[in-house]
């Protein structure tokens, strides 16, 4: 059986870190890498500032399997992620003669030109991997374990549905959640005994908030499903048991 | 004039990382903070795992004037905030006594039994300020800069307001956008010369891709909005002279 797969995300730029951009990336590649066996373990979101990007590339390629960044690699002054890679990887960073091939078939095909600051987007660390780019073709880059890729959403979103094929996967992580209309405080004792009972799965609790009244979802996850599935019918009967009326819920992540 | 006020968020929670959750609340936070001027300069997102958790909490504390955290000071065996919290600053952790005043007064007010999860909830490192919760009453906390919120979008906005104005504001910061419908590479020549012209301002560029074309929004940021106008103009004219139409667009972190 495959040891757990683990995973990092590295969000750049400052538009996140201003409220002016909502981050959708974190979302999509948590559910993409959770359906795939790999355990995204933790995110991290820095400035444009060299400093702050390399210290957390280093830190967390050291620490995780893979680091997937968003983020940094268009063709402007404040794109500094491809160099920032360089640097935390003590390699020297040029054209990459595929990325620039590819972007000046795609400009010769448009009424744009190749300018200086669209060749910029060829510079890659010396000897990395590409990683294709359909939607405007300016590719991101895979260094050692770390998969750099573009911020835009539907961009970033193409690049990961790129390298996931390419990734060692983990053990797939299975989850059932029940639905709870008692408030947490309720049901923390017997969800308790239930988790002490099986120290191989995660129970979580999530709770809501409506007017007059609060409820939770009870998830279950872990490898083996159907050891899942008999922790869920637990849960289900304590919650019962409480005088609650559980139901299950669809199963995701 | 007031130095760089800076901040970091941590976000507690496998659900986050594992993609059932989507993250609500580091826009909120990060808008509330920009628009007091101060910088939130580094996002992380953990595990419930304490080590994790307690690594994050030392290193973000150490780095940055303030830390807010989000999620796990709930009632059920899966929050561990508040231990994590105490361990990072070796402090000893127990019962609050206006903690625990507010939920006996609280739960005494309802049908729900103040039981020994909910009594749970009053735990805080010893000496620790509180943070209101008018939504549910079970407070948030402060210890040396870190200040511990609830993951619930509606308990951890109302927590963020009750904050804000206890904090020591940074210079306040200014932006001005315009839009720009040529690409990136079009402009972005343009826009490194006025940037280097301008080395106290921050300016993104920040794509889009619709249908047969792209454009940007470039984004100007800085504490001198006389300065922010002019430069936003700079940008405008530099557009306009490359063929484009730009747009000033509305003002936004």
């Amino acid at each position: 059986m495959p040891e757990t797969v683990t995973a990092a995300m590295l969000v750049i730029g400052n538009e996140i870190l201003s409220g002016r951009t909502k981050d959708k990336n974190l979302g999509f590649l948590a559910e993409q890498l959770t359906a795939v066996g790999i355990q995204l373990s933790e995110v991290r979101v820095v400035r444009d500032v060299e400093g702050q990007v390399v210290d957390a590339v280093r830190a967390l390629s050291q620490s995780y399997d893979y680091v997937f960044t968003s983020g940094g690699i268009g063709p402007t002054h404040d794109d500094i992620t491809a160099d920032c890679i360089a640097k935390a990887f003590n390699k020297p960073i040029g054209i990459n003669d595929e990325a620039y091939r590819r972007l000046e078939q795609h400009y010769a095909a448009s009424d744009l030109p190749f300018n200086e600051a669209r060749q910029r987007m060829a510079r890659t660390p010396v000897g990395a991997d590409l990683i294709d780019n359909p939607v405007s073709t300016a590719p991101g880059f895979i260094v050692e374990n770390v998969y750099v890729m573009a911020g835009v959403p539907r961009i970033f979103q193409a690049m990961v549905l790129f390298v996931l094929p390419r990734l060692a996967k983990g053990r797939q992580m299975f989850s059932r959640a029940v639905h709870c209309d008692l408030g947490e405080g309720t049901v923390a004792a017997g969800l308790r005994d239930i988790q002490d009972r099986h120290g191989d799965i995660d129970i979580g609790s999530y709770p809501g908030f409506f007017e007059g009244g609060h409820d939770c979802v009870l998830v279950v996850r872990g490898t083996d499903d159907v050891v899942l599935q008999q922790v869920a019918t637990e849960i289900f009967e304590m919650v019962a048991s409480l005088g609650g009326r559980p139901e299950y819920r669809d199963r995701k992540n």
